[in-house]
Parts: C-alpha cells; structure tokens; sequence
C-alpha cells in the first residue's frame, strides 16, 4: 500500500472513531457539550499519536468541528489566543532567537562546554543543575521554560547539531531537548515555589487539615527528587541516545572559541542586559505584581527597537505562530471539556469504583489515574484545580496519611507534565525547536513519566513516611 | 547627522510627546485612564507616521506601556488576540499563501492579464470591477479582503513585480495594492449589505426617523461611488505610478502562458473547491449563521490536509505573525479607548462647539471631522457605533436634512478606512502584502480619503438633494 493511501486510512480511522464516540450516547447525567467536546478532544490527541496529522492541523480541524458542531461558541472556541501564558511562550520563542542571534547563546553555550563539556551526559546535567537552582526564584515554570531554553538550543547549534536534516538534529540535539523538558518536570516539584500551581495546591491541602511549608516541602521532595535528577538524564541516554555522547576535545576547542569572540559585541551587551532584567522580572513579577507576559513583550521590544531582532528576523519564526495556533487551540478544549463537567464526572466515577479496597491499593491507583489522566489536560493548573482537591479527598478519607496523599498529588502534578507536547507550558517551546517530534515526545514523555512515578512512589512514598 | 542618531531623535520625540501627553492635567469630566490611554495611542500613531517605530514594534512598546502603568489591566490588553475577525484575517493570509503557491492564482492573473492586460490601469479598473459585483453578497469586508488580496498578489507576480527589492515591487505590485485597498472602501459603501457596519448603522437612523432601504441605499450610492469608481484608480496612478504601464503584449503573452499551465493541477484543483467554499461560506455566512472565522480555519485545515499549503510553508509566514499582532494590539488601545469614554467626550466637545452655525457649515464639518476622527479608530464599525448616533442627532438638530447626513456619514464609514493601515480589518492583508510601506498607506491613504471626502461631499450631496 502506498505511503499516502496509508496516510488517509490513518485520517479516516481518527474521524470513525471521533464520530463513534461523538454519537454514542451521551452518559447519564453528563452534559452532552461535554460529551461531543471529549469525543472532539480524543480524536485530535488519536490523530497526533498515531501521527495521521500533524498537531496544528489536528488543532485546526478540531477547532473547526467544535465551532460547526455547536460544541463550543466562537468566542469560546477563540479565548485560548489572548490567554496571557500562551502569549508569554509566543513571546519567549521570538526572545529565545534573538539569544541565538545575537551571538549571546553561542559564547554561554561555550561557557558551558568549557567547563561540563568532555560528554554529552555532563552537559544535560549542567542544564539541569541550572534549572534546579533557578527553579525557586521562578514561580513560573513557563518563564523559566524561556530562560533554559535558547541556552539549550545554543548547545545544540554549537555543538555542530542542528535541525537541518535528522542526523545532526540527533548528534545531540534532540537529546539535550528532551532531558531540558524531563528537567522542568523534576525542578517545578522540588520546590514550593518552582511552580504556579504549587501553592495553590498547598492552600487546598491545608482545607483538609494536611500542612505544608516551604522548608518541609523541600525535605519531602528532596530525596525523590535527586534520585529521579541523577536517573532521568541516565534512562533518556538509554532510550532516546544522542549519536555524539564523548567530545573530550569539545572544552579546549570551546575555550579557543571562546578566545576568538573576543569581547561582548554591542548585540551581545543588549541582549544580556534584556535577558537578565526579563529573568529578574519573571523572578520578582509575583512580589512586584507585574504581569510576567508583558514583560516579555517589553524584553521584545527592546530588541526590536535596538535591531538585535528584525522585522526580517521575525519573517523566518512562522513556526512560532504555529506552535502558538495548536497550544491556543488544544488548552481551550481541555478547558472547556472542564468547564463542561467532564472532569469532575470522571472523578466521581472514580470514587466510586475504589470503594472498599485497602489504602495502599487504593493509594497507588489514585496517583496513577492522576497522572494518566493528564493526557486529557492542556494545563497543569487546570488539572490540579479540577482534580487535586477530589483526589485528595478519596485518599484521606480511604486511609492514606495525609501528607503522603498531598505531597505525591502535587509532585505527581508536575511530573505529568511530559505525558503529551501540550501537557504543560514548559514543554512547548522544546516541542516547537524542531529538534524533536511530537512521536518522539509521546513516546519518550511516556517513559520518563513512567520512570518518574516508579521512582516518586518508591523512594518517595517511603521517605515522606520516614520523615513525616 | 547619521541615520541612526536621527532615528533616536525620532524615537525620543515620540516617548517626549506621549510623556507631555501623559502627565498633562486629565481634561475635566475624562475617566484619567482614557486620558492615559490616549497618550500612549496618539504617540503610537505619530511613531508609525514619522518613522520611527514599525507598526509592530510601536504597538508591542504601546502594549507594553498600557500595562505597566496600568492603563490596561493585562486582560484586556490581551483581548484583540482572541477576537473572530482579527483570527480571520491571520488564517486568510495563509491561505492566500496557498492560493499562489497552488498556482491557482497564476492562472487566475493570467486570465486577467488576457482580458484586462494592456494597462496596469486596466488591471485595477478589472479589480475593482471584480470587488463591486461580489460586494453585495458579501457583509464582511475583512472576508472580502481575503477574496480580493490572494487575486492581487497574483497579478503583481505574475506581472514580473516581486517584493523583492523596491524596484520590482514599484512595477505595479504596490500599484495594484493600494488600488485593491482603495477599492474596499468605494465597494463597501455601494450596497446596503457590502459592510458589516451598513445594517447596523441603518438601524440607528431609523431610531431618528430616517429611514432607508437596500434599494434606496444604492439609489443614493449610484452616483457618487460610480464617481469615486472612475477618479480613485486615476488619481492614485498620478500620485503613486506603477513604473510599468503600458504592456501591450502582456494579454498575449498571457494567453501562451496560459496554454503552457495545461489543464488545472490536482493543487489547483482542491485549492479552487476550498476557495470556491471559502467564498460560499463568507457570501452565506449570515443567513446560515456559521463563523465565518471557523470557515477559514475549515478552509485552512483543508488546504494542509491535502498538503497544498505545509507546515514548510509555514515557517515562512512569519510577517503574518507580525501583522496579527500588530493588528490585535491597535485594535485593543482603540477598543478602550471608546469604552473608556473618550469618543463620547470628543463628540459631546464637538457638538457643543458647533452650535449656531448655519446647517450646511455643521454639515461639511461634522463628515470632516468624522473622517479625521478615524485616525484614533481601528474598527470601522467600532467608530460607526461609538459616534454615528451623536453626529447624526447634532446634524439633525441643526437642520440639516436627515437623509443626507444619515447616507453621508454611513458612507464616510466606509470611504475613511484608508487614512491608517489599521483603519480598517479590510486593509490589513494590503498592509502586510510587503508591497507598500507604512508610509506609503499613510500618504496615500490621505489622498485616497481626501478624494473621496470631495467626491461624496460635492456629487453625493448634491445627488441625494436631487433624488430624495
């Protein structure tokens, strides 16, 4: 069968089984919106799975189902675009190339190399540390998804891997990629602050009488943590390998790079001065309530107004818009399949189906579901906020302490995060690079979420209840 | 002086005039953020005006002011982005894209060229005769656009006039392009149902006893628009000549051409169904009651299911980006600019400043004044339903004959689109064609609006005097 006639069967299996779904009967006491926007949701997430279609194509045409079918209103159907994160990382895409550009990235990837760069394994730790220890400052994993990642595409390009064909992307790349976005997932639970919706879920746990603080969220999360930092890098190396992983002469040839730029270049002065107040906006935006979007627009126009990034520049970023449509498109319907009802139906369901089991089985079903359902959200947050509080419930009230309840929900919250492209924010400008596909994503997001639960349930099930 | 030190210059005057704008004392009566608000809209106009800023770099700094000093609070800021026709312009630029890239709209042009071809004046006479037949089944200008811009662009290639460099684009691209803009706003105010803004606006007449009809309507637009059809294209070829003019051979050449393409492309083929569609759906859109924005993206995800426009394709759109949210960004400042209550201010000024003058002294005044007006505005409808009422009602009370005022202020709606490139959703694709210079729209809009003030002020008014 010819590659193509393939393609449209794949097509035409993502529509019969969104058609199945769609005019199934609608469960009892389910709102039917939600109904048809879950049978809308599931095709389009099918569709990128078995790679029928790309993500914006899926994105466009179940916008376009939605809105025909009545499912969703057109206002609704459009709100995704003027959500302020969504802009933030539209934003941070444009600012990411001006790092590029300016010539700022290569001499800080240099920098790295320098010192972390003998393999390919030190450099992804090198990303992780720094993501580790800028984490607490960054209530915004988002933001911080802008910092890390034109470091980690200046790695990528100067280490001689590029996006140009499939062999450089994979020297080490795709690689470096990959374990930036595993990063986050590990960074934003290791402290209260490293995430939005961390502290939220510490104010609906103190609601049912669990507390929790920065200092003792710290030691729960400490042992998991590392383990899960010194394993991640070490799984993906195995299952998703760079081709170049020993470049014992990369630091003396990085150092003699370095030597040639000789001093910062008047872009090179720019973009550092921009970049370092943007960091330090979105580090303070929560205390000096400044919107952190705005300042990243204000980071754009600085470079825009200086040339350090063009009008022509802004020409070749048409994946930018791109990425912008799908992740737009994808968080209002997983919004709105929420609005609709259709979470919290799924979490009564749930509920009752684990009546009566013993609190371990029951404790462990839970945060499995909890991260399998993510492949339902488009946000972090949204999941939390929906489902953190009823899960939490189900747990205290079956007999799980507490805190282990409460502490494994919030880690298990950001460390979904990998399960889709769209599962969080932080993963979209590493799914937009180009480096990696979003099968690649699929596939190894699920190991390294699967590897993350193993490791949060084990080790860190046992040591919350050691020292709790 | 060096071009760059004069571009600071430029740049520091504009944040000089917005700042002594800014601080100056509110005007008695006016909410302080409309004031604000003002300030940073007004100084955004005057950078593009003078040159200082692009468009999109202007709006991104106006943005970004209106949040940090809390003049907008972020989500409404945000809030352009998300609105239907500002997300219809965006997915008609792509698939404007896919109709050139089809070939479609090379054989389009060259079927043109073979009937019109002789004159670059003959070209933009076909134009605009194309733009008035459809108009009447079209209630949205910005659709219509989208019908109109894909066709033109194909003309200028086809013609030999790239953007590439600004002698090529000089050729009879920039021509063609200010000509298709200027023809929006004659077609528009032709017929009753050419404009979205039209019906609304007849409604608010009758509320003052002025009634008109679909057929009235065109009564009294016959004389003047047909006027405005023959001297627009005249004038606009003294003022801003195409350098190729006479091409005596184009039609034959065209006609060869033509033979060479062969029958129509499988790409041309679906590109033409999905065109065909597009225009359907916008024509009907009303009477069916679907989004016509959700028909674009219906047409969009068409056109990359069947690979005529890629994701490949993509990557290059990035001045659509640019243009989406140059556009989102004015559109908002405008927005508020009237919810603040400015426009009503100005307009409860410009009454009371009118009083005791004779009635056709209040007459040519009030369209001047609404004309000039629309350099604040980036909606014409925004403007028809913030200020319509109230000149309307000042004209009347001053005896100026109700009809007259009605017809002519619904037409100045319509004919005032041209004075910036945001004036109108309908000039946004010209705008960002990269055939003309913000300059240039700006200069020539002037004259275009100028023209067509003196035309419908002179033949109009006499014309509806005559008739009514």
């Amino acid at each position: 069968m010819s590659k193509l006639s393939i393609q449209y069967i794949k097509i035409a299996s993502v529509f019969i089984l969104g058609a199945v779904i769609y005019f199934s009967p609608v469960p009892q006491g389910l709102d039917p919106r939600a109904w048809h926007l879950f049978a809308i949701f599931i095709s389009t997430i099918f569709a990128v799975i078995i790679n029928a279609l790309p993500i914006l194509v899926a994105s466009i045409s179940a916008l376009t189902i939605a809105i025909f079918t009545k499912t969703l209103v057109p206002i609704d159907a459009y709100s995704g675009f003027s959500q302020g994160f969504i802009l933030l990382i539209l934003i941070a895409f444009l600012v990411a190339k001006g790092v590029v550009k300016s010539g700022l990235g290569t001499r800080f990837a240099y920098l790295m190399i320098k010192t972390f760069g003998k393999s390919t394994l030190g450099l992804s730790y090198s990303i992780m540390i720094t993501d580790c220890l800028i984490a607490p400052a960054f209530p915004s994993n988002t933001a911080r998804s802008g910092v890390l990642f034109p470091i980690v595409q200046s790695l990528a390009i100067d280490s001689g891997s590029t996006t140009d064909s499939e062999e450089s992307k994979k020297k080490m790349g795709s690689f470096l990629m990959m374990c930036a976005m595993a990063s986050l997932t590990i960074s934003s639970g290791l402290w209260l602050t490293a995430m939005a919706a961390n502290p939220s879920g510490v104010a609906m746990a103190k609601e049912l009488g669990v507390n929790i603080t920065f200092g003792s969220w710290l030691l729960y999360a400490s042992v998991p943590s590392l383990t899960a930092f010194i394993l991640i890098p070490l799984i993906l190396y195995k299952t998703f390998p760079p081709t170049v992983k020993n470049t014992p002469q990369a630091p003396v040839a990085a150092a003699k790079k370095l030597k040639e730029m000789g001093p910062l270049s008047k872009d090179e002065w720019v973009m550092g001065i921009t970049f370092f107040m943007l960091v330090l906006g979105w580090g303070f935006s929560g205390i000096l309530h400044i919107d952190k979007t705005a300042i990243a627009f204000c980071g754009l126009a600085v470079l825009m107004i200086s040339k350090v990034f063009t009008l022509e520049d802004l020409k070749h970023e048409g994946s930018a818009l791109g990425t912008f449509i799908w992740f737009a498109i994808l968080y209002t319907l997983s919004t709105y399949l929420n609005r609709y009802g259709f979470m919290s139906y799924i979490g009564e369901h749930i509920r009752h189906s684990l009546i009566g089991l013993s609190w371990p089985v029951i404790y462990v079903s839970l945060i499995t579901i909890y991260v399998l359902i993510h492949y339902l959200f488009v946000s972090q947050t949204a999941q939390m906020l929906a489902l953190f509080g009823v899960f939490l419930g189900v747990g205290i009230n079956a007999g799980v302490p507490g805190i282990l309840m409460a502490m494994m929900l919030l880690f298990a919250t950001n460390f979904n995060a990998m399960v889709t492209p769209q599962g969080s924010s932080a993963n979209v400008l590493f799914a937009g690079s180009g480096y990696l596909s979003t099968g690649d994503i699929y596939k190894q997001g699920a190991i390294v979420t699967l590897s993350n639960l193993l490791i949060y349930l084990v080790v860190g099930s046992f040591w919350i209840l050691l020292v709790s």
